[in-house]
């Protein structure tokens, strides 16, 4: 059984995931999408890359949109308590073996872009920009109301390997998903830092590639109108699974592909999590409710495909997990 | 006790209210309320009038703001059954020795205009021009997401009198409000035609005035948003009333009032009431659930402001109802 | 192309459906899912059956559970506009040399009750008995909070014959879904009486069967509710199809089978039809948002299964509709 | 101006707001309300308490209602991160010279209980009895489905001052209301520890006393469902204020009121504030959408009534704030 002991005094302070850049081939048509299709804050626009916030957030962006050859993700990013930290960290990952070195980012300042053991690309920083937040600009909410970025999902060959260095990280397991049986390898994992279910999920398969990142909505509602603005505006094959209730952190949510194939959710709805006593929770692998708690399986696309990290080679998985997939 | 006598062959079928036309002191600050705040599409805009519809609505209008030198109410609007049903109409009015007359007007055709016996303009036609249904072109929802006219409802000197006259015309009673006591008199009155709880109420007061027309709206949610959207886009004070459950319709509503005074309700939820031998619901002037069933009273402006019926002057009420105020 | 003359003087008034009473092999196993899970109110019970009803309903049930060796589907029961209405629809039926014949039926007084062309049994009634609404009873809300009986679905052999014999009757054609091409039968039709998008819809298939029966439920979010309770509830396996929204109606919906294998939709938000120069809307069967507006295709059982009428054989469809199918 | 500076390492780690217990005369009248109308979980019962929590804790108790010769409120309950901590904490208290105990709680432990400078009576734990959450038990879902304890308020005779002292503990300041002018004395304030926007509210009068604690429900839609059922179920007068949209914390709420009088808020959507830079944001006294972001002031009730906090004697408010007050 995973551990759930909280690691109070990390080697450095991870506050919570805070931005991704999404490389891709068309800023037009990109933007189209994330602007003024799922409703997305256009903050600053450059030659070569839109950047885009929440209502809710202050920082200056969340999700970059960058013109590339050919679809990929950037880093994951997290926010980090102090400046302070990123010394720590680099300390940190210089004592591991790490690829790591610091960047000066636009709008983010001074960066520390390192490879996790598995080679996905992260990326830290504690002072990002600021801008006045849009929560009570009510007028220009649009699509899915998007409020913030709630967190990253990637696929990971060895997901018990990756899960124990982000618990060593102080990161906390809320839920996970596991084989029946004695050999019980960990399927998937949902790990947190700043109090919900997560800021990073891990999902069994090649890797390490991004499956989605998520924003936060106010509520059901906000997705179903999502889905009603995509179905009658071009993008109904976009829409790939839900919406649905997730048997695991009982969010209510929604999954659809950019036009350049990215996978974002969007969720509303989970829980707290901050106590250091929280217990993870388990679910069998064969819990049909575990993927969707009213028993809809996600279809195959949803556990195939992803975003690969620019740069970084995926690797097949350590074992096939055997999920019940809509064919 | 009023009654509740179903008229299955009036003298003239009308199916419904249609829409209204408002006088309006500035075209283009109504537009900005009406269409970017509230939501209404507009179909057509000419020199001096701006017609919008809902979402749900086929057809051509259901609100025209007309340029006027001061705010006032045109015509209320009723749909009929059929062509033929006019000539029916203007037969009936004709031996009521109540002042009508045939005009052509724009987009809607053949109308008959006519004064009810209060004084009260209404105008009944039959083909309006049709238009594309914008119902699932979801991309242009906004605001509260108004689908169609729903219902009007009218300050009258004389509720009794008036409510008779539109009994006979076929209107059936759903819910009304009375005195308590031996005399018990009629304070209010809600009249159906097309099966829902009203598409005309009369309210107690100088009159005959309008005191709003009234939006469907898909759900609550809607009217909580425009509400989060007036009071961030400068109309703070233009939000009048609510948002509430109402007792009687048990509908979920707001009222606000356009920069002319006129007042629109958004409404949604209440219930069928096709049956012939429905029965109308009373209401005692004192519950104080019969407004707001959680017990929140109406401002003073709500129960004496209204928009004139343009040429029509306005009398004293026959008498003063006893209702909660919120002063 | 389906003809949209609205008959303003039918052979007798139908004003909308009213109820159906359903064959069920256990009646408290039945119970515990109309009322425990979907929220339907048990009005009355006896040895033998079971009434219920929505919160809105002030007649005594739109529903009646009855023992029954097999699940079946008894008569789609209609209101009539008054008790002449009966005496017409018998000629009316004796003329046509449709089997009828009056009964006296419990709690609903006279009532005529006849075989349609097809062999679908259906029984009119007038007056039945009242009973106290519980719309205001916000306490007893639960499950789903039915309001009331929408309307019924059932698979036709022929459905252009049997629309057009309703049509005869005076209901009217709001949307239909049809083969695209020169020929281009009718796969399905909706069809009103009281004002809103069917009373009566018609599904190509085996049959006479009843495809469905459906309430009316407040908003969406009681739809969600639903599913979060089936689900852990033991239900998992009842939930048969959606929640989504209609391209056809443009309601949000959900599917459900109770224990007998009965289906009972949720019905939410469609749009009113009551004009008489209401154009009926034409789906192609091969628009994969006919179904559902967000893509998904419905379950094969969803296009196969349904409730035989009792002591009325069914026939298969005069011809097999390519419809898409989730296998 | 206040500072924003957020002690990293503060004297002990307290991880959130917890729980309460108030005294009520009448228990079976206090669990009707708080059970079956509110909606909360009982866990347990004794002869003198009942013990209550929402669908999402796991934890015993976020409420107990004890039994009192007159109403009011007991210790406010905050979780540390470890055992540890309480003896932190109580070294802290002695160093501070405020009056502190260890006691043996029922169901919670080792249990630090102090008196704060102003004399409110708090309590710091670890451990607490856990429970299975019902948070996927949907069937028991009733009232307004409260969640979880989101936060306590008070009344503070002296605000700046009580929040200098929680700053001191590491709370971080969120939003604050203030007097305009030079000398800008602190009116309100909102505390947090565990990342939203508070655990602890400061409000400006005669204390300490209770103002209220405040469950978290799922959306908006859960409030207007317990103001249907109240006021249907005899609780019209305990409806206060609202529901309505908060300016400060952009929260959707509801305030109501007990038999014994303690006010319970039901609050929705807030926003995330876990950064160590996150900036409070300052409301003047005189901006109407502070309270309510659509302008209705709070009734005289909610700003001057409380529950005094047993064997801690209240003092006036060291000024009056100019607050808007509906009369």
């Amino acid at each position: 059984m995973p551990t759930a002991k909280h690691i109070l005094d990390p080697p450095f302070n991870i506050v919570r995931s805070s931005h991704v850049s999404l490389g891709v081939t068309d800023l037009g048509r990109a933007r189209a999408f994330y602007e003024e299709t799922l409703g997305l804050h256009v903050e600053d626009v450059s030659k070569d890359a839109i950047y885009l916030r929440g209502v809710e957030e202050r920082q200056h962006h969340s999700l970059v949109l960058s013109k590339q050859p050919e679809p990929n993700a950037g880093h994951l990013g997290f926010k980090v308590a102090g400046d302070e930290e990123l010394d720590k960290a680099a300390h940190f990952f210089r004592a591991k073996g790490l690829d790591h070195t610091f960047a000066e980012v636009e709008y983010q300042g001074r960066t520390l872009r390192a490879l996790d053991p598995s080679g996905m690309p992260i990326e830290l920083y504690f002072k990002m920009e600021k801008r006045e937040r849009l929560l009570q600009n009510y007028e220009h909410y649009k699509g899915a109301q998007p409020q913030r970025l709630d967190h990253f999902n990637v696929f990971a060959p060895n997901v018990q390997g990756t899960m124990n260095f982000y618990l060593s990280l102080g990161f906390r397991l809320t839920e996970y998903a596991q084989e029946d049986g004695p050999v019980g390898r960990i399927a998937a994992a949902w790990l947190h830092r700043k109090g919900n279910v997560h800021d990073l999920a891990l999902t069994n398969g090649r890797g390490p590639r991004l499956h989605h990142l998520a924003y936060w909505v106010p509520g059901p509602l906000n997705i179903i109108h999502l889905c009603d603005v995509m179905a009658t505006t071009g993008y109904l094959a976009n829409l790939e699974r839900g919406p649905g209730r997730h048997g695991i952190s009982n969010a209510f949510f929604l999954y659809v592909r950019c036009p350049d194939g990215h996978r974002c959710e969007f969720y509303t709805s989970d829980y707290q999590t901050m106590d250091p006593d929280h217990e993870p929770i388990r679910w069998s692998l064969t819990d049909p409710r575990r993927q969707t708690l009213w028993g809809q399986p996600a279809p195959r696309s949803w556990f195939e495909e992803g975003s690969p990290f620019g740069g970084t080679p995926s690797r097949a998985a350590l074992f096939e997990a055997a999920v019940a997939v809509a064919d």
